[in-house]
């Protein structure tokens, strides 16, 4: 085993966590922090409660709530002007990995100056952020521990991974009582994120021990708890299970990176509007297929934090029982089998696969990959 | 649930790590950094590697090793004079639990200054530390992660348990090559330490699923790989395990707290210059069983862990069966089942036991303890 790092924010975990915004902004030693959110967190009603919560600590706030999904790099400019504007010393996000992508992203542009596009790729930041405190209320992204943000260059029409350590927040409040107020699509999509961030750490060239356990036992909850929490706003077993895996799978990725599946949903989400989370679901058992060969033993693993019984299969039939397991999980959740409303062109797949190919996330992939591997997976998913 | 906080330092493992010490130490913000380490350490070569590694970062440094097993307060008041006169804004500490206990504390007078019986208890800690970077070199005590340091009061003859979020390290670094200088006593004494912090912090009552993942995995590696490691020096796969279960241990216990073996092993160290780990050890089985009726499913999983085959036994038969497996894990490693070389009066098992039950670590022992109770159990091991 190489030399590995693990790094994490302090978590604080539960329900009603939300209440120590404001006290735990204050311990960070914020004077004016900047609360970057979005309009449905907002009409969720999450906004107003953290805003409350700081000016119950006494501590002052402006606001930043032009964020979209898939956020781009012009977002981050205008968030950054409202940052120094306002003349805030900390950055809390609010909402989901959208949000607090371009909360980080406004974090590095405050200090380090210059273009977000300067940021893409590894460890590129050279001064400290401002405080970081990740308030997550989508289970999700796992931003709000992981030192990666996505941001859309909008002139290349290219998702940018942004990776540093600076990146990790310095806190990160989950309170699975945010989970109530999402729609059953939304609580889809983003636990199928969850359950790619755990699959893909898993399998990744980078994992380490450590990472492990946690990709582990969110691939168990996520298992176990995607489908009730779907079926019900108010299963609050469901959405604690949820937070947790959400908030295990991004300690795992953020530490041990992730794969082709992200590489090439990176790559269609800077040029198509469609939710990361989909695209990830829909790709990644096409994903798992492929890495197959490259890690039999994980994939029989991964199979059996599932549930299944791996006992009399071979390494392969676990492998396919753990593919069918995600096939089946996606259609029980509504899921889409392939990619909507997408009209592509011969070219464009290509410029799609060279992005995919160039990605960050495409390094820790478990098996390499080609161009023409990359362009037969994206047309099995079209 | 109820709110739970998880905090850890960033973490470096793996085979050779001790060389990062110098830059990481730098990137810190060190300017001077004081070693903190004990004639052991010295002797077995790696006070000279981290010294060689700091010079070749052009980081100067101070050493302090005047720390002894069961480290008294005087070694604090030492130790932060040396830090005080060099003129040292960082420190690292190269070594067992003894060290690194010493090596916090000598931070907490070098920034707050008073007397370290000021800072006994939970949150007593108001400024920031300097930078710390705890280097563990056994398998051992999680120093290197948790938020405690233990510290002998040599007038009361009390350890002092002080536990504080500030005394998390910056920066942990384990290296499992470390561990090839041990003999097989101490690697018995230290990796039944790990033993039992994975179980007490497991039935804690302020067990959270982020510090159960990490009690598990630590119990599943010390029940597989502390025989051999204990065998064999130069074992490298158990010294790897054993790394990374004293780490995840330590990750697990400085976020859940401990329970009464360790609050009477502080109270029978304050008096008698015994091995922690092998107080723990011999006290463990017993507390065990006391324990049981507190959290019956919770040692059926701590059996289950143990790699015993529960499905047939009822919780009592499972408890029983994971007691058992530390009592043969204890005889197989050489360590004694009573305390050796002591003559206590009746006064003197009154007073340990009055310290054990006023120890920080009782607070979360899943079963209430009263005085009699304490003494009944006492009187077992002597």
């Amino acid at each position: 085993m190489n030399i590995s790092k693990f790094v994490t924010p302090e978590i604080i975990f539960g329900k009603y966590s939300i209440k120590q915004a404001g006290e735990a902004c204050l311990r960070l030693g914020a004077k004016k922090v900047l609360i970057v959110s979005d309009q449905g967190v907002a009409n969720a009603g999450w906004l107003e409660k953290v805003m409350k919560h700081c000016s119950d600590s006494n501590l002052p706030f402006a606001t930043f709530t032009d964020v979209t999904i898939n956020p781009k790099d012009t977002e981050v400019i205008d968030g950054c002007r409202t940052y120094l504007h306002n003349e805030c010393d900390a950055i809390i996000g609010v909402g989901g990995g959208s949000v607090l992508d371009v909360a980080k992203a406004i974090a590095i542009l405050a200090t380090n100056g210059g273009s977000i596009c300067d940021y893409e790729g590894i460890d590129k930041i050279d001064f400290p952020l401002p405080p970081l405190l990740m308030i997550m209320t989508t289970a999700g992204s796992g931003s709000e521990v992981s030192q990666f943000s996505v941001i859309v260059d909008s002139k290349r029409k290219k998702k940018m991974t942004i990776i540093s350590k600076s990146l990790v927040p310095d806190i990160a409040i989950v309170d699975p009582m945010t989970l109530s107020t999402k729609d059953s699509s939304l609580t889809a999509i983003t636990g199928m994120d969850v359950l790619t961030h755990a699959i893909e750490s898993y399998v990744s060239i980078a994992a380490t021990p450590l990472t492990d356990v946690q990709a582990k036992n969110a691939l168990n909850l996520v298992s176990a708890y995607l489908r009730p929490s779907v079926a019900s706003k108010t299963n609050e077993e469901a959405k604690e299970a949820m937070a947790m895996a959400s908030l295990q799978a991004g300690l795992a990725f953020s530490n041990a990176i992730l794969g082709a599946a992200h590489a090439i949903s990176h790559a269609i989400g800077g040029n198509y509007s469609l939710s990361h989370g989909e695209i990830n679901a829909i790709l990644l058992p096409y994903v798992m297929d492929f890495n197959f060969i490259a890690a039999p033993k994980r994939f029989t693993e991964i199979a059996e934090c599932m549930g299944i019984d791996t006992r009399t299969l071979t390494q392969r039939e676990a492998g396919n029982a753990a593919i069918s397991f995600v096939k089946e999980l996606s259609v029980d959740i509504g899921i889409p089998k392939q990619l909507q409303k997408i009209d592509i062109s011969n070219e464009l797949i290509n410029s799609i696969s060279q992005k995919a190919l160039e990605d960050a996330c495409m390094i820790t992939n478990p098996r390499d990959m080609n161009l023409e591997q990359v362009k037969t997976l994206l047309k099995n998913v079209l």
